[in-house]
């Protein structure tokens, strides 16, 4: 599967589900953290801000890989394999989004002043889904 | 922090949390899946059958990223970076201690006629322990 069509996998992403995201380091080890993500159209859509760890690695090496499990059943998931492109138009209002989503605030509560938000926009490469139980 | 030390990290590790576990592929992108954990002395171990995917990259690329986080609170995690051993000793016995320790049974219920179990120990290099909340 190289596409997010499948009901089962846009339930899962459009659920409050949260992701771990991997990107290269410098070094060439993977780094993982644990994000907030939305589906935009055929993309899987995450935010930082600019100069922490995995934006920046993103900037040197698009190549991502993000895990998506719901919190209650680890055995249903769906690993997406891509590129993501960044960008920083619609990133404060992406925030926003994410902060309803995932913790039900209007306005995105952990703004630090001065910092820079962006968007990473992921187009799957590959798509495995996983379902079980 | 290098090692599996913190009080807070053996507990999420001792816990019966699902690991997303991060190989190399061979071309060089990344390949994450949710696997059973424990803690063996030092090292977070996994348990897998000889042949499959993420035991196979390990075989070529020892190189691993684990992610630890409790499935009702993403926002406290561990991410344990380090390089991994195949043994298949005592791997039929990891496999059901790990049974025991996710689902509760004494003997695992889904193994494959034929299939060699391995175990792989993870000796950390970083760890990289997030709590919040």
């Amino acid at each position: 599967m190289t596409n997010l069509s499948d009901d089962g996998v846009k339930v899962l992403l459009d659920t409050a589900n949260h992701a771990v995201l991997s990107t290269f380091n410098p070094d060439g080890t993977m780094h993982s953290t644990v994000v907030w993500q939305e589906r935009l159209d055929d993309t899987v859509s995450v935010n930082s801000a600019v100069g922490r760890r995995w934006p920046t690695n993103l900037e040197h090496d698009p190549r991502v890989t993000v895990m998506v499990m719901p919190a209650d059943n680890p055995y249903e998931y769906v690993e997406i394999r891509g590129r993501a492109i960044g960008t920083t138009d619609g990133a404060d209002e992406q925030i926003d989004r994410l902060a309803k989503k995932f913790i039900g605030q209007d306005t995105y509560p952990f703004r630090v002043p001065g910092e820079q938000r962006i968007s990473y926009h992921i187009t799957p490469e590959r798509v495995r889904y996983q379902k079980q139980g």
